[in-house]
């Protein structure tokens, strides 16, 4: 697993001459889907077959801010995973502020099929459940 | 028809202390969904016929910065009905810099059906073209 | 305390139909400011005055999805008040869906001086800990 | 000059299916801000040095949407450099389609001193205009 990387851009910087702190929960979202392309599920094809993976909740804690144009890295780890949820933690490291930890949260999701129904990971989607296990440090 | 009115938010402002011009554009949608809703198309029944209306152009002049917790007021006009496409102008005030005219720009558009093909407006959506053009003031 | 109502808006949702999580974060902070204004300290005066306010943490949980054109209502609370930092609650019910509760979350603050030392809110905000405390329910 | 690249984000999609609108004038401020550190005037030195440079206008003409994970590529043209005001031309391609022109725009812009009087370009910032003329292609 490669660490997500990205730049912070302009429109993301707020009056207070940081990142609005709103854009963390979409840059774990970038590194989430990086993180599923990187184990050979990419999002969009849960999409294609039909799934849809709402998020339940999400946290974050934020250290030390981020600047316009700072590099970014993201390590996402598993935190937990259950019969129908899965918790992913995210530690978001300034690499232009000698990689000091910027923040860290938590996104909690679910699959559900097209009836709403909630898919049992453990059953229903064994082998990508495993394959996360596998590729993720254990947070 | 009345204005739209809203409020500059403070995750629109930017580290240059205003709001940043992507937002305009934005605002822009949120007069046009309002303009509808008060002349009777709601757009989310457009989208529940199964039509879609995709955004083809916009363009945006700006003037004066406007700034957090500013009152803006916009107005929306028709400046151009065809066949297929149809322009909307906006003219964005500063209601908390005296009324300054803070930007203008237009957006066209177009309905598509669950084909592909174009509505003919003049045919095929005679009542809500024609509300549109009773109901705003000629730019 | 008037609650804070908005709609949703078309560029806040997602290909999943519905308003990205993401939204949510700042759907806090507009109710947090509106809040300011309600209880006579807008926001925009703490920072004329040199003061900066970050954001330390925020959650949120997600229990039903708000969808495009949705007027949601949002209660500010006051969850805890410490002498340095202090934890608003935020509960976001959905007007267009019978009042159900879409989402609850909070978010923790503290303020700056332009030296960056924290201020103790009960000592040199001693008015306005005050005023937050008598407006806003205890969560 | 090597062009932009980047992938569509989850969050920049909307209930259409496809990246809404707006975002194509923040991608046009990436490949800006991308362009300006190729050359080697990074942004973010005029802002430290205490030039502010506002957008004075945008447009942009939409050919074919752009969908979540579909990378695209912006080159960055000079349409015009004047006294004051210069203008730049963006041409974004869909990787993920064949490389298809999804879209194309320009933004204008020019740099202020502290003190709001405009800069002149040809005088008060000739390396950088003659550095942004000789690196890019005239569109």
């Amino acid at each position: 697993m490669k660490p997500y990387i990205k730049t912070a851009k302009y429109y993301e910087t707020d009056q207070m001459g940081v990142i609005h702190h709103s854009n963390y929960i979409r840059w774990m979202e970038e590194a989430r889907v990086d993180m599923l392309s990187q184990i050979g599920y990419p999002y969009r094809r849960f999409e294609e077959m039909g799934y849809i993976s709402p998020v339940l909740h999400v946290d974050c804690e934020y250290k030390k801010s981020v600047k316009f144009d700072d590099e970014v890295q993201i390590i996402v780890r598993l935190q937990e995973a259950g019969r129908v949820k899965f918790t992913l933690r995210y530690d978001i490291y300034n690499m232009s502020e000698d990689g000091v930890l910027s923040a860290y949260g938590t996104t909690t999701h679910c699959f559900l099929k097209k009836d709403g129904r909630p898919v049992l990971m453990d059953k229903e989607m064994k082998e990508f459940a495993e394959a996360m296990k596998n590729a993720l440090e254990q947070a």
